[in-house]
């Protein structure tokens, strides 16, 4: 894992939630993106090297829509920059970590996303994400 | 907000924890500390810029014991480094954030901390960190 490229944070309305975080951090969100296939609506704020990535759901059986029905708003998955998604998943796969996908996958901010399941990580939700290759 | 200084995950035994993370990222924890007054032992990896904390409970009244109790191991803060974080707190108490601390205190890693509620920023506990003043 090279760092921390972003922290997301699961939100129930991206207008109200895009206001409260730009006054909590200071800067206005540079980016809105819809990911048709994840069923969200994403925000992103810049600080310091680190993303904050808000996601509202857009449609009702959207992972975000189930997760704010069952926990609440809250801080939904830490994603960490790798070189290669593909193979970090693989890589954590043999180290005995549940990987949520085979494969990597077309994320926002065109990036190439991978999940390792919270039971093998102390209850985390963790992305890997990764440049997506020409 | 000047950038994350760490992510903190709320953890039930320090030592499981400490070698899922040194395996998950790759790094070994740089230091354990316990914080006497806040009941718990942190243990801190660095993932580029920023940190993990790993947080468990030194006794039974600790805020990450009731945390753990009430949702589970998981995510428990972000922390922004902040110049000040007296001046931190008064200044997010002006513009609406609902400050758990009225002034500063210390932390682990030798800082001075200060909470905003998640209540007032969609399910995040945030918490901002600057150096101890000598």
């Amino acid at each position: 894992m090279r760092g921390i490229e972003h922290i997301g944070i699961a939100v129930a309305d991206i207008d109200i939630a895009e206001e409260t975080y730009a006054k909590l951090l200071g800067v206005h969100s540079y980016k809105r993106e819809v990911v048709e296939s994840e069923g969200v609506v994403t925000s992103f704020f810049r600080v310091g090297d680190v993303k904050i990535e808000l996601l509202a759901a857009t449609k009702p059986d959207s992972a975000i829509a189930k997760f704010i029905a069952k926990r609440g708003e809250g801080i939904h998955h830490i994603a960490f920059k790798v070189k290669d998604t593909d193979a970090s998943l693989n890589q954590k796969n043999e180290l005995g970590f549940t990987t949520i996908n085979e494969n990597a996958k077309a994320g926002a901010d065109n990036k190439e996303i991978g999940f390792i399941h919270p039971k093998s990580t102390h209850g985390v939700l963790i992305e890997m994400c990764s440049d997506k290759k020409d």
